[in-house]
């Protein structure tokens, strides 16, 4: 089966059709229709095997995955998924690879509504690169430079799920299902992020751990932020670590969260609680944004931890150490 | 130096500025402005080592290039060139790779008014993916459908240089500068592109070579074609080897052409011939359409090869010989 036959049969056709595809795959270029008072987002994300995800991962997981990253850049935005590019590096032409991928890309391309447009196959050692594109009203996009000083920093969800399950893979220790699937298939928070928009000023999503992703809106923000670790949402899986080893660097800088992290005017605290309601997603205040630069973690106990804003870094050569 | 270090400093500003690129590089998306009554057109590509360039190449003219795929695709659909993210994977934090490559992107970026908003880098294989965003006045695309019997085929410049740039390398012969300029640093042919709207009825890019890429028109607009060898336009390093072997297969196909092939009904070729003086660019007529299936490929001494209408593949254990 050649490339042009694996790419015609499994990615000619995934996720919805779209009024607004004027060409799909299979020209030079797709051609699409951005609606009037709507603003373009986009986003370009790899997975590389052996960096983001093992190289015996279920490759159902990786076409999941690698579409997760970037629906979880839109949704930090609150723009709303339309179309996808994908470029995928495979060191053969494996059908039942390639199938099982496409399932997994399909499928969650189908739970919102994106459909895969373009795209190129290259033979080489694995890796996949996603462009997301997204739709949000002018004006309305929630970007990382809004928070300002006494808000409210929420996250989504639990933290330090995904890096609990590779750092017990890493060891040859057993994984839970639940959790591994939390790092495997994160289901990004694209509905989250759409409500939140005119209630938050500012937000990121967590891809390399709240300390750094936080240290992120800080920087564009110009303002500093308190961190309580007694108010961090945990699993039992995470809490139980952390209260064994007095060690919070799951939940504050291990990667692959894909939860959301907000800021809010005191006013907007009860609209934020009711979203948790109506979306039955645990949306937890951390902390406060203040005037002062830096990163203060307040411990249970009192104490306090002056973090380094850094998130997980490729490079890390140079690395100041907040990994 | 950390990925941040090196991303901030040396893809931030790729390019001319804007004023329809809201938000750039550094947050979750980049935010773009599509003007009232233009398409978004939309191409991503990767550029692996070892299969798209040597492992030695100049990294100024992998930046060069894998910006040049994309744009040869906007011009292929006679788009506008407007914006590009890269997704970049290097096997170290090299800063004098990084400069020389952001160099060579960002030269051919600004001269077709392109800017880089967005990125991601990743550590792994030296691989390069780039999506390209072009714009074009809505309805004015031109795609590889639109080929009618009767319409003459133009191809844009000569057939052949870069192949025979890569086969001379792969044999260990010396090449010429010029020729291996054709295969590191190809031309997209923008300007011919935005000036083919209402002219050409189909277009292609020659990627694969030209009786793959043209197979892809065929296909696309239900016709076939017939094309004559003694027209091809070929360099003297192109003509020496076709007259001494008698092998058409660099200019018929091998890839890396970057050129464009194009159809035009029988009234607008003398519109292309001027095009061509105007745009000091080689245009020639090397067949035309018909109605039958299939392409005919008719040699200067009359006889007549029917060519398999498959371009390069990258899988090629089930491919079907064209290459």
């Amino acid at each position: 089966m050649s490339e042009f036959d694996l790419i015609g049969r499994y990615f000619a056709a995934l996720g919805p059709e779209r009024s607004d595809v004027v060409l799909g795959v299979g020209d030079d270029c797709a051609l699409l229709e951005i609606p009037a008072g709507q603003t373009l987002a986009v986003s370009i994300d790899t997975l590389a095997s052996g960096v983001h995800f093992f190289a015996d991962c279920d490759p159902e997981h990786i076409g999941h995955k690698s579409l997760a990253v970037g629906l979880s850049d839109l949704a930090a935005m609150g723009a709303e998924p339309a179309w996808a590019t994908l470029a995928l590096t495979l060191p053969e032409s494996d059908e039942n690879w390639i199938r099982a991928f496409a399932t997994g890309f399909g499928r969650l391309a189908s739970a919102h509504g994106m459909r895969l447009v373009g795209g190129d196959t290259t033979r080489g050692p694995l890796s996949v690169a996603v462009q997301v594109h997204g739709l949000v009203p002018t004006g309305a996009a929630i970007r990382r430079s809004g928070a300002r000083p006494g808000e409210a920093i929420f996250v989504s969800g639990t933290l330090g799920d995904a890096g609990l399950a590779l750092r017990r893979k890493l060891a040859g220790e057993p994984v839970a299902p639940e959790l591994w699937h939390r790092l495997e298939c994160p289901e990004p928070r694209v509905a989250l992020g759409r409500h939140l928009r005119g209630i938050a000023s500012a937000m990121i999503d967590l891809s390399d751990g709240l300390a750094g992703d936080l240290g992120h809106i800080l920087a564009a923000s110009a303002v500093g932020a308190e961190l309580e670790l007694e108010r961090l949402p945990l699993t039992s899986w995470v809490a139980e670590v952390v209260a064994a080893t007095d060690d919070w660097s799951l939940p504050l800088a291990s990667g692959d969260d894909y939860e959301l992290c907000f800021c809010v005017p005191p006013a907007h605290i009860p609209v934020v609680e009711r979203l948790s309601e109506t979306l039955g997603l645990t949306l937890t205040q951390v902390g406060w944004i203040r005037s002062d630069a830096g990163l203060d973690v307040r411990r249970p106990d009192g104490g306090q931890l002056r973090m380094p804003a850094r998130g997980y870094d490729h490079f890390p050569a140079a690395n100041d150490g907040a990994d």
